[in-house]
């Protein structure tokens, strides 16, 4: 018998029929929503219910040496969660209850599987949030959300996911359980392994609880602004002229030209003029009013029209030009869909460098920016065979395109990704931000969490 | 030779008068502000003044297999940075420059042994500031901030060093260099080690630089309530449910009455009335004055009598009480000043610990909270005779009593350490709080920073 078998054989036995070997999962768990999906099918998918459901599954896989890609609801953007030939889907989106909720902690204490959008909803009865909103909010999970370290569209005020966990509960390779991290706002004992998990994409353990740090629903009005500008180095320049103000938006997007006319074709808008870009910025808190206008000014002063919205469901509608983009973009083709970030001060050379990139490499990259924090989705578009699956990888050209968007960013300060992750299809240039030294001590750092390296094998430290 | 005098000899050739083996020096790098001290004295001070001064002295320390004892400004709690027999007491106070402030990306790249305040001395003109505010600011350097994961009064609303450091710079045992973290608000590429340095009290590698995450200076009034309430329970009480109101104080500290008495007692003010226990709290921004009003409704509502000054000196004044607690405390004895952390909703289960492990054990211990965050301050007052340098250490029987508060913390829900760090006092405590699981992780995972185990021996991750 293979060690494949045995494995499958263990895991049926004692987890009966939270084993998945229909050919319909096993060819879901192949892939993301990044276009890239992983060579051969998994042993099975493993749908957990339970802590011991994943301890179980982490035991057999370590004495069967199986590897394990650990799966949420499957929305990465960057390949992480992929599970292949031999491999075992460990799936923990049915753990999805939201265990404990202490308005007077401000915490959540959650399972990873829960979405953020109902955890949200569960929350807001209380007057509580929970901050991290990357666009993916109403089906991506929390456990997802820690994994891969999301940030979203509020950030700048709010903070990313490293800002709004406690703790975690971790499964190891061997299937021990540790607590990490803690319930109280302070607290400096040991190494801070609730923020080394974060972000780590499946290497480190399987993050089956977390306790996460709660907000308070911001009183006050909600103020949108719309700013148009000629071109976006000029939008660019006005974002950084805001961050600059002092001035501090819940909110502040950027859309270039080719973005916001795919969004206004798709939704049937009139179309933009030629080559402009536009600024969506909301305000929130007790001055939201008086920082919309500051906001305004410096918009105008920068070169834009803007126009002010003190009516939270017109500023909902503006904000859904933004919020259409993912569809605007299949309805050019197949979106690579990439996520450097840079210092704020840098956006304006950047977008002159996605310009260029364009230029150079022939390829058409719509662009929209978290501008209130400098973190950049270029999109590329092209065209590719899907496979037997109906998965369509993105091909060289554009992967030598995107190369090209990378080092760029790298030059200016800036990082490779912002929020979606390392996964697969970052992982070759890993070390060139990392450096060679830094690469392998993160590497070694993995081996002390998996000495078999059974976890998410292949994805992040893997060149 | 022994290999200390090798170690020696060598770092006098390499660093000349920067190796610094005088009485007075080597008696200093042996204690902290803690009360504790090294054994005996170490080899010698290196007084840093560049990376490549730091890169040195490890190469020698890793060569010779020579501990070494990182320092900034020697002001910890915890014996973190004390260095003994056969050590090398390496001083990054003298790398005290600020090298870059950038207000367009709200960030600041400074060396490690610039003080706190120093830097915010600096920043003040551009209108930033760096929120870490440990009460030892005036004296404490951003390294050892850095290096204790240092909190202070001003977190729960403006957060603690983790909240706000982009990324550090560190010498790793073997005097290779690497840059850790970004200069971009997101970022998720790798692990994040950045974090993990945050509180790593010296054990995995020398801070030589860091990046760090500014913010603007608040506009606005600031209120300041002072409340006293006829006990420190009800104190407590009230402290929660300012918390569980909503309202998001910048400050809210908690003196019990043994603290009041000792601090009017030694500013000539008149005696506050026996057993009363009170609030300082501050609010500010451009919601202050209705915050603190609605603040003090609460406060009244819980029990106490609140007065509200909107005028900044006055509110300095009344702060001025609780931040004479240290001078108050050395005018009783000598005090062990412990840093438990509990949920907020447990602050007041924490101070009936506090009054019955004072019951039990028959020590006194005034007691300050951070009571926005759920951080307290518990003074162990004794008396003890110095040792040759004039060190007292805490004697069997307040650390019997220390125990027993600290397992009271574990039990609320709590931590061992909000901000001050293990060290060299904390460390048998430390497995109770993470298990032995997560310690033998833990310190396998310095293993990979330190191989030889040469950086800050016998801290933290020691029994």
């Amino acid at each position: 018998m293979t060690s494949g078998a045995d494995a499958l054989d263990q895991l049926r036995a004692a987890l009966g029929d939270r084993v998945d070997t229909s050919a319909a999962s096993l060819a879901a768990a192949r892939a993301d929503k990044s276009g890239h999906a992983a060579s051969g099918l998994p042993l099975a998918v493993v749908h957990a219910r339970s802590i011991d459901d994943v301890q179980q599954t982490l035991r057999i896989a370590a004495s069967t040496g199986t590897p394990v890609v650990t799966r949420g609801a499957g929305t990465g953007l960057a390949g992480g969660a992929n599970a292949g030939d031999g491999e075992i889907s460990l799936s923990v989106r049915g753990m999805d209850r939201v265990l404990e909720v202490r308005p007077d902690d401000l915490l959540a204490v959650v399972e990873p599987g829960v979405l953020n959008a109902d955890l949200n909803t569960a929350l807001a009865p209380y007057g509580l949030w929970w901050a991290p909103d990357p666009a993916s909010r109403a089906i991506s999970t929390v456990g997802g959300n820690i994994a891969t370290g999301a940030g979203g569209l509020l950030c700048a005020k709010y903070g990313v996911v490293r800002d709004a966990v406690l703790g975690v509960d971790l499964v190891l390779a061997d299937g021990r359980l540790l607590r990490l991290g803690h319930r109280t706002v302070k607290g400096v004992t040991g190494l801070d392994l609730t923020s080394l998990v974060i972000g780590s994409e499946g290497t480190l353990g399987v993050v089956v609880g977390a306790t996460l740090k709660l907000r308070r629903l911001v009183p006050g009005e909600v103020c949108t602004i719309a700013a148009t500008f000629p071109d976006v180095r000029t939008a660019a320049e006005a974002s950084s002229a805001v961050t600059a103000s002092g001035a501090q938006p819940a909110i502040m997007e950027l859309m270039d030209a080719a973005s916001l006319a795919a969004v206004h074709a798709l939704l049937a808008l009139e179309a933009p003029t030629p080559g402009a870009a536009q600024l969506t910025i909301q305000t929130d808190g007790p001055a939201a009013i008086a920082e919309a206008d500051a906001i305004a000014d410096v918009l105008r002063r920068a070169g834009g029209t803007a126009v002010v919205s003190h009516d939270r469901e017109e500023g909902e509608r503006l904000l859904a030009i933004r919020r259409s983009m993912h569809p605007a973009m299949e309805s050019l083709g197949t979106a690579l869909i990439e996520d450097v970030s840079v210092p704020r001060s840098a956006l304006p050379a950047m977008f002159d460098e996605i310009a260029r990139v364009e230029r150079e490499h022939g390829v058409v990259i719509p662009t929209v920016a978290h501008a209130g924090d400098g973190n950049l989705h270029p999109n590329f578009i092209f065209e590719a065979e899907p496979d037997e699956f109906g998965v369509v990888e993105a091909p060289d050209d554009i992967w030598a395109a995107a190369d090209d968007l990378f080092r760029a960013a790298l030059r200016l300060g800036g990082t490779l990704t912002g929020e979606h992750g390392v996964g697969v299809l970052k992982r070759r240039w890993l070390a060139d931000e990392l450096g060679e030294d830094q690469w392998e001590l993160q590497r070694q750092i993995t081996r002390v969490f998996d000495p078999q390296g059974i976890l998410n094998p292949g994805k992040v430290f893997a060149r």
